[in-house]
């Protein structure tokens, strides 16, 4: 092995309300020589995701913070170069969590191999990925079933688009919301939502009485804030709630008020279930079986935004929450 | 028969922020002659209970509005002075859901038969009541089971300390909070919680942080705004809530912002569950089984706080609002 010079993006600065630019930086490393029983890795693609805007915070959380002055981390595909381990040979195609830089050493049980013949390789972080999976996960966590009226707020996003197909195939009226009429075109078209909307263009209430007149039985949230609120309100009785993100609120600089309208969980007996995917992680064999067999025949769309360069990186992040992604957002690694 | 001249307490006006004695009326009526089919009851303990503030309201939600000019219902226990119903004899005890009023003429549907045996028969409507059977369900709704550390607010209350209570005897660490040292002291030196603080002290959230460092699994309840937003603070990764009542926020003129770190419910994956007890009916023997059997062997304490006469029903149930009770406000009629 010849040295490996790998270009890796750093946070230098926790961010105060919006990331900017300067609180990033790029920097290249260079990598040990490999050793007995380590694996070196190219990444092909890398993921950015509006979860990570809460690492670059120094607060306690599910996740710990981001450490200043070291490579962000994050799901990555990436190709073998060269193997010292058994369990991977030069041309394996592996996913790690070890995104935001070029070229990683790392041991086999930071890797996890995947088939090469589906394409493009960065279904890996879509939609047979942790957003896809997340999706997957949050229907089966509130046992979403044939004839559920289901509101999916950010239906245009990464986890949004899958958990709208999902429930689709599982038989259920689909209602989503996005922040363009290209969206929204592309929920309607593409994803065969039975209706969806601009959030921008009419209050978000007033939209999704007209939408649902009956009210809804399911709400997958994924943006919080103004859009939770309605949905409490348009909810049926015993209705459920998967709480899956709050994008509407990761940049605020101080907390903002919760839904004045909360007490629908009593008055309606809602449940509400709050979800990350890593508790999941023992069902991720019959997540790639029953999603990826969707994917293979066509059933389910992969929708991707995709830049180019880790030097595009940073602002494909920071592109997320102004909704520059349809589908979900990858860097391919040039 | 002779002429039955029954008074009864009727809404007037609906309040409009803390209700007043000047949205009440109290009114005398003559009853019709006793049916075929009908009993005749006389009212000996009446309800009066923080639900009934939102039926103040004309407002949708899970039980109809109070009419104006009619007389206000809740439970009720009463006996039974004349019957034209085989199903029941004078004398015989009898809950149902026609309060505020000193008489009344129903059909046997309209009753439920109680055991005379347990005294005072006020307790049909605490601990073997609607609140005691919320209580019940409550931890039954989370699967409170032994072990758990449970957070109670309103802990003084009907719901509260029976919720308690029926805790501690679970296997529970209890922690609880009510509105003065005398309600404090009950809840350590009656019913048994490990610890009790009198949340106008200090912030509640400092106090219950020093109350439980290491956290809860369960938040019962009954008061919402700022005691949620502490529960949500210091719920352990996996925490349940049971929604079941907002005292807090009862009052309002206008309605009040929810929680700020409702987040949480995402990055703990808490499960909230909105409760209202008549969801639970089917399982009243059950409950009647197993609370009457704590009540009976001296294990469940009903704490009452009891005004006499029903003109003195309204100042008892505006009372709730400032706290005035300790356990279940019953109005005992003359």
């Amino acid at each position: 092995m010849t040295d490996i010079m790998s270009r890796e993006i750093q946070l230098v600065s926790r961010p105060n309300g919006m990331p900017t630019a300067a609180n990033f930086a790029i920097a290249t490393t260079k990598l040990e020589p490999l050793q007995e029983g380590q694996v070196l890795v190219r990444n092909l693609y890398m993921s950015v995701d509006p979860y990570m805007r809460g690492r670059m915070s120094d607060r306690k959380s599910y996740v710990p913070p981001f450490a200043l002055g070291k490579p962000l981390d994050g799901g990555a595909v990436g190709e073998v170069i060269e193997s010292h381990a058994k369990e991977f040979k030069q041309g394996d195609v592996v996913i790690s969590s070890l995104g935001w830089r070029e070229y990683f050493i790392a041991a086999p049980k930071a890797l996890h191999l995947v088939s090469p013949d589906i394409q493009p390789l960065s279904v890996y972080l879509g939609a047979l990925g942790m957003t896809g999976m997340t999706a997957w996960a949050g229907l089966n966590l509130v046992e979403v079933k044939d004839g559920d009226v289901i509101f999916i707020s950010g239906a245009a996003g990464a986890v949004g688009s899958i958990a709208g197909q999902l429930a689709k195939l599982r038989g259920c009226r689909v209602i989503g919301t996005a922040g363009s009429a290209e969206k929204v075109k592309f929920l309607q078209e593409e994803c065969g939502f039975d209706i969806a909307f601009n959030y921008k263009t009419a209050p978000i209430i007033e939209q999704l009485n007209q939408a649902v007149p009956d009210g809804i039985d399911v709400y997958f949230d994924n943006v919080g804030g103004e859009t939770l609120e309605a949905a409490l309100s348009v909810l049926r009785t015993y209705g459920r709630i998967i709480a899956c993100g709050g994008i509407s609120g990761y940049n605020e600089e101080s907390p903002q008020a919760g839904p004045s309208n909360l007490f629908n969980m009593i008055t309606k007996r809602l449940t509400m279930k709050g979800l990350i995917v890593s508790d999941f992680l023992d069902l991720q064999d019959k997540f790639e079986q029953e999603v990826g067999s969707y994917f293979r025949d066509g059933k389910l769309k992969n929708k991707e935004t995709v830049v180019v360069g880790i030097d595009q990186a940073v602002s494909a992040f920071i592109g997320l929450f102004a909704g520059k992604n349809i589908g979900k957002m990858v860097v391919k690694l040039d």
